[in-house]
């Protein structure tokens, strides 16, 4: 894989690895746009300190941007951004008994100061987790930039031809 | 104020001084019972560093159980329970927008491992989360425990006078 | 089963066979933690009076903590912390019509002067419910504080390798 | 007041005085439609084993029906319910943080086997708990039946009035 | 089928047959209970001028409770209660959508004046509009009290039975 | 004021003058629009059978379209587009407890067949209903089609002027 | 298929193919009725400039109502209001984390001036939208107003063989 | 007000004059950072080919971000989101009825493809959508990053006089 130099990496961070069937649709997109990441499992609750010192060192270890994905009391997003300030993005994972309505509440909910961006709850969010970070990297890195533009171009030529195909 | 020696402390701790007008139905309830504690002001998410270090010296500080209220997205309880093995009781302030229902979600939907034992929204809570730390305490301590059973008392008490006062 | 001697017990309530699987959880972890527990089905609703006399006479049975799940209505937790001097723990049972958001309301949202202490909805909060109670006992008894830390530290492990595993 | 030789009484309890504002609509009515009640306050969580009390005597006593306004957990309409068999009127009162919503769910979501009959939230249903009362006693009392279709005749005059008077 | 001679009967009532499989819980009570019972189709926004005479007619045609079981919009039972005067049940039938709380809201929050006695969403709803219709005839009629009062018995035994079978 | 003639009326119905001073925002824009219009006070709950009658005569009186208001349970909408084939455009009250939220799924979650055009809660949904039926009429009134155009160049222009405004 | 010379059309759009399943539902009933209508993918977030061009030229591409599908953001209904003056039916389409709650709000919450005609969420508001347009377009024609009042005429008659069918 | 040379602006924009209050707690903080910026009022549904135009030629015309605030079905930031490939950030306004929940759903329940980068309900939101956008600006410029560094640090700061303030 092909990656432009000096760009930052996005680093994609759960709590569980329970989540990661959702996360993946985030990686996925990463892959197709030739975009730099890593993956960790880093939980808020259960491993406060490393997420806290992951947080902190983000920057200098080459990172942009951080995408989070929590759900429940969904903690990791918020407390990851308390300790960066990398822009943080948050994606709510659908809950068992709320369906993410308490993921999404915890993760966009944040106190004026420290800011998520927070995206739709479940597999959109986590994929247009992944276009905004690209999105962002985009604002100063033309390549990326184009990379949005073309596939915004086959989102909506996949809509005219769809469209075809329902009045066959 | 006599407080029985050895008995731990409670610890009252909120994000902002804005939660303090709640969070000082908690400890007006600690006076009337004579039990010790003390307020922080421990934000989860403008000083996480702290706050970790807070909830990780808590019980070699002398504590035996916190309180924490918070708002909106509402992490401090939950951080808190994350970094100490003491039991933590979370308050979940009324919030501007959505009247406490976030604040709730996000301290209540916490993931197995790390229980946070929530109480009702805003003051009702607050003093409930006095009364819930009374009742822990009193496991094991005979003082205290008679000491809600002397509220308790109190409480029914007033319910059947403000009886007589409706059908004069 | 070895167990501490004095340690009181702790009752795990429900108020109908059907909360089982969900409350079986809650006891599984007082198996692991060596953690001494009675169960018992107690229905606010269809024996009313049978539960307050429990509530009433739980401390002198020997009980130091009462964990009580319900769902819908869920009375149970709020009436047996009625009737008691005990820390009760409320474990919001998965509702089917609403989720399990009728039955974290009606247990959380306790007037000032009986807390209950709430967990999260379904089986997380019947863990945590565990966890909490372990932790209560711990706040005196250094053991269970020990055997809680130990769990806590289990988990950080199994945190991180898990990561090595999504790495793999 | 004259009142219908042995029609049985409505009972009309609250948990706090602060409820009394709501139920005193219930009252008005009452004192309209010359139907007999008592008014009593009985706290689900203050005063528990007296609520029981009350609610299994209820029938030797006299009463027919009970209605029962609470707020929040709102636990004293379904707990009276439990203890008796005489048909239950419960009154979400509108609580501070959340509007009435806990106090309606945690009256009408009731297990299978203890009905409570729940009107509207605050004072409406406050209201509409003396007119179902009334409704009740009038399925065998002929006199109350016809004071009910006498106001009812009363409120769609008032209706076609009100129009008159928007259109002057 | 003997039935009390006199005994005013219950309409049991729904806007459409995928009503049905929800309200025959409430007739099979009634099989158990002895109780007379008529069922119905009756849509309000089919069929409104027969429902509006059915409501209309039901106390003359021997009638003495209407249960009405509707969804969604769920108009069935404050239209039955705006067209008589005897006492009518709602029972929300569960919402494909919403889960039944657009049928709960629509059912409850009847204006002052004319009320519907609702119980809770779906199955649980549905026999406990049976028993309450029971509890409302019992009143006045002492065998269908009695009834009521074997049957509770019956609950609080199983309750027992059931503990007994899970420390097994 | 000069009416196209053959056009035809509007019906602004409400179920109480308690709903006026929200409906009046919807005469103001027929009004502006010279849009023929009568505003009627009619209940469902408190008069159904006059609903019902002037649902079934209100196309031979020469109405085209009805607008109806209602809060809380807010039947009137929705019945009386059972008794109509008149288009309805419904608008919920904002309700006191909930916001209209109630009113708005009672309003909207009509079954199939019988349709309510919801718009949305409170005085925007008034004046949009209004709105609605220009746009309702103008599907073959080209006077009124030119009036909701020119309106809607007001609109675009205002929007303009307050950015103007703004940044003087 | 026999149309009705000059009558305008209508316009069946949905954002994406997987909104069809739902959709269908409404054309299926346009073909019942013998009314004309096109169906198109026209994505607010995918085509935005289609979507604003067709919406601007659809009243003199002869179409005289537009009925919109939408889930999630579910901004197409509202977008194209704001570029035609022809009456927009919103159908709101059953979400997948939170079953179409966020779809409703953000198709019925317009603003003043730009009303979305909105209606039940799923496949009854699919439904209920073919219905609509129907009334509407029987506003001035009197074939479809008496193929909607036999329609209403035929649902009557099923609920009364289905009350046939239930008690045989 | 001296800019960095070269920096992409931000634009500020809003449906309608009413929600500058709000979105004046975004300007107020670009102006403390020394963040270039406009205002525009941009309404989506009043404007909707101004927004279009607004929105494609963001980029060229010197913008970097979009900052989008928007209340009740609140399309402005995901339709803007639909034209450009700049990040957009989304502010749900607190709306009347609903308290920005249909606000907040509008903007943040994006399909994937056109991402919004969501944050808090109201002021908070509004002033963390300045942070956002200058952490985002902050991956390439190292002036800002410092720039929200010293603002953290001024945030913890006054947490730590706070609460010293609190125990005097």
């Amino acid at each position: 894989m092909f990656v432009e130099e000096n760009m930052p990496k996005v680093a994609v961070i759960m709590g569980s690895q329970s989540d990661w069937p959702t996360m993946q649709e985030t990686t996925n997109i990463f892959d197709d746009l030739n975009i730099d990441y890593e993956v960790h499992i880093v939980s808020a609750h259960r491993t406060p300190e490393r997420m806290i010192s992951f947080a902190q060192n983000a920057r200098e270890n080459g990172f942009g941007i951080i995408i989070a994905g929590a759900g429940g009391a969904a903690h990791l997003p918020g407390m990851v951004a308390a300790a960066t300030t990398l822009p943080v993005i948050g994606v709510p994972i659908q809950s068992k008994a709320l369906n993410g309505m308490d993921s999404l509440l915890s993760i966009v909910q944040m106190p004026s100061g420290v800011p998520v961006a927070t995206v739709a709850i479940g597999t959109a969010g986590a994929k247009n987790a992944a276009y905004l970070a690209a999105q962002i990297l985009g604002v100063t890195d033309s390549h990326i930039a184009q990379a949005i533009t073309d596939f915004r171009k086959q989102q909506a030529d996949a809509v005219i031809e769809s469209e075809a195909h329902l009045n066959d």
